[in-house]
């Protein structure tokens, strides 16, 4: 329906074929003007602005999207539409701390270069003290067919992946791909190849043009995973990055995509230990921990020594994070803090987005709350997109709890279309 | 829609306000058609049929439910259709066996009484010799407005929960309520209230009146759960009965709903581990079972105890149940067999129905492929289903992959309804 309403009223923003458009969802002129009036609502409720100031800003607004299809958010609105697309954000377990999200106006940067340098100090200031802050930094967004530039790298931080002449994948095998187009463009890890060798960061520009920056010596702070008790687990000698600084997430507020605006949190425990140490297509570490710790991993039976090593991936893990006095936290404690996220936004009279897939830990699922809690997964904006095919696609303005059925809902929309069309100038 | 359709066509079956009528589904004359006329080509090609004989028996399918609203399953199609609900269970992770399921046909028992003993041998029977396998018991259907008799308790066996006037509750918490009502009907524990006790059983009558039935001494085989190396654990002296025989599920095959249609499978692990013995609202056993293991439940950090004592439990119910030589699966060789089945599944052209939610282990759920495993949760009949509201408003035929979009697949349902209303003796 949002397809066939886009084709209709398409207003030919960005009508390149360059990989970051075909990202970027395809919204009518009217969804646009729908979503920033939406938004500016939610702005001016949140700063009980008056009558005069509201209906002034939205003149303004309306003009700038009827002339030049897209208009400029005023640095508050620009921090409010980041902390509400966080709130907004259905898969993440974080999110109690929505309101504290520092908000970076960047928008006057616009080189890879630049771009890059922010990065780094961005990354930088987030792991000083250990003490990680959740920080957002933004760019220019998209405006109108004018493209910006953006960030190819899913993170800042990841580790290469070096296939060996015996088929054996050594790193992180995610990114057996990204490793390639690096070695192609000129990088070499700085020794021999490791499990952990820091891959360059790709910045796409305007014209779609790849750069390349390698990370700096001595900017990303590792913590070497140790374990509290077993020196078997020692000689296997892991480390991680102490803070995840996603990169290639769209921001979308007020019908306005940022494509390039990215923000670190701190880390849960079992993201590193169950999922980056623990899955197959990762480091798949389960059976080489289970060795490491004493277990007899080809006796008949039950496979439990998978359950003991993932556990003490993760008490590892936790060990060596707080042993280095980096901000982590583990998987019960996020899920307590979700419940009280919950309790809150409820109280609030808001409805909870949630995708329970990725809200339940991996590890001891039934032990949480979390496993227990009825949710609905909807795509409220402002929020975070991958890509318009995918989760782009369902974004749309949540106007609360009035709906109880779907029927309700687009009987609704199509008054509230019809009321646009009505006071378009034609 | 559905509901529309059935408020339009109604055929008065089960009209009165009885808890079963209440739980029944409601689909109109023509849905019941369609639905016959599905399962009967799918048992037709299943034992390749001819045509004459197809013929011959859709004809007499289709008198009957034109004179009566009912028709009466042969055997075998009573057995295929019982196992076609399980293969089409998306909460099952155990289907890689469904055609080695055991029909046995009770449909001339029809006192409670009856029922009583029938299920007594049935449970008997699957728990003899520890190697458990997968039967059911197939006792009388709906038909038309005639209501049979069904079981209450939704399983045979169940431990009681006795409220203590310190407000600690002894027992299994989820029975609180069938507890209350076993005593009021005048049943006590034999000794002093503990928490293992069994409940009796709860068998309504076709004039909804409740009888209920205490087990026999000794038809329970239950286990005691020990740890392999803890004495601390034994100390806690748990047990669990060795056969989960579920009884309050309707099946529906063909159109016609067999309401007591009681089933036994084998356990999973982590059904009594991290479930039945771990979940805050049943025995809640994991702060006493890290105590009993030697852990400080108090100690600041991380509280990684809740992990080890999930997997302790798990490790001690395995142990027990392969000590008493009882059949049970682990929750990583359950996750293997129904990828096998899922495999198998496709490779026959068919789309497996999946609940991620319930197919998920509820213990270290990364470590199973099915976390990563993309699945859709469509609810074919025949199947299994609680009451018409939840579960049992989604069932309806499947047609394989023909529909792309939702559109498609109403457009074909409204086609088909035309054909079998132009068919109709009107």
């Amino acid at each position: 329906m949002r397809h066939l309403v886009s084709a209709l009223f398409r207003d030919g923003t960005a009508a390149t074929g360059s990989p970051l458009e075909r990202r970027l969802r395809r919204i009518s002129a009217l969804e646009r003007k729908e979503e920033a009036r939406h938004f500016l609502d939610q702005f001016h409720d949140a700063s009980s602005a008056g009558r005069a100031g509201r209906q002034a800003r939205w003149a303004e607004v309306r003009r700038s999207l009827s002339r030049r299809g897209w208009y400029e958010h005023t640095p508050d609105e620009l921090a409010f539409g980041a902390r509400l697309a966080w709130r907004n954000t259905g898969r993440c377990i974080g999110r109690l701390y929505w309101e504290s999200l520092d908000v970076v106006d960047c928008r006057h940067l616009t080189e890879p270069s630049q771009i890059n340098s922010r990065l780094i100090s961005h990354l930088g200031e987030a792991q000083a003290d250990g003490r990680v802050r959740s920080t957002m930094s933004v760019f220019r967004p998209v405006q109108g067919r004018d493209l910006p530039c953006w960030i190819e790298s899913p993170q800042l931080v990841q580790y290469a992946c070096h296939p060996g002449l015996d088929g054996v994948l050594l790193g992180d095998r995610q990114n057996v791909e990204a490793t390639r187009i690096a070695q192609s463009m000129g990088w070499r890890p700085a020794d021999k190849p490791g499990p952990f060798d820091l891959l360059p960061l790709f910045i796409r520009d305007r014209t779609d043009r790849r750069h390349m920056f390698a990370l700096p010596e001595g900017a990303v702070r590792e913590i070497d995973i140790c374990h509290p008790d077993s020196g078997g687990f020692d000689a296997l000698s892991l480390r991680w990055y102490a803070v995840p600084l996603v990169t290639n997430m769209i921001l979308t507020i007020g019908g306005i995509d940022y494509p390039c605006a990215p923000f670190n949190g701190f880390y849960m425990g079992t993201e590193i230990a169950s999922r980056n140490f623990g899955d197959a297509k990762r480091y798949d570490l389960v059976p080489q921990v289970a060795r490491a710790l004493g277990h007899d991993i080809n006796e008949p039976g039950p496979p439990l020594w998978r359950d003991i090593a993932l556990t003490e991936l993760n008490r590892a893990v936790l060990h060596s994070f707080r042993a280095a006095g980096v901000t982590m936290v583990d998987h019960h404690s996020a899920s307590d803090q979700f419940m009280t996220f919950h309790q809150r936004e409820q109280a609030a009279g808001r409805r909870v987005p949630g995708d329970w897939r990725w809200l339940l830990p991996p590890q001891a699922g039934s032990a949480s709350e979390i496993f227990h809690l009825r949710m609905r997964n909807f795509h409220p904006v402002p929020n975070f997109y991958r890509d318009r095919g995918g989760d782009g696609l369902r974004l749309m303005p949540w106007y609360g709890d009035r709906y109880n059925t779907r029927v309700q809902m687009w009987q609704d929309r199509i008054t509230r279309r019809w009321k646009l069309w009505k006071r378009m100038p034609w």
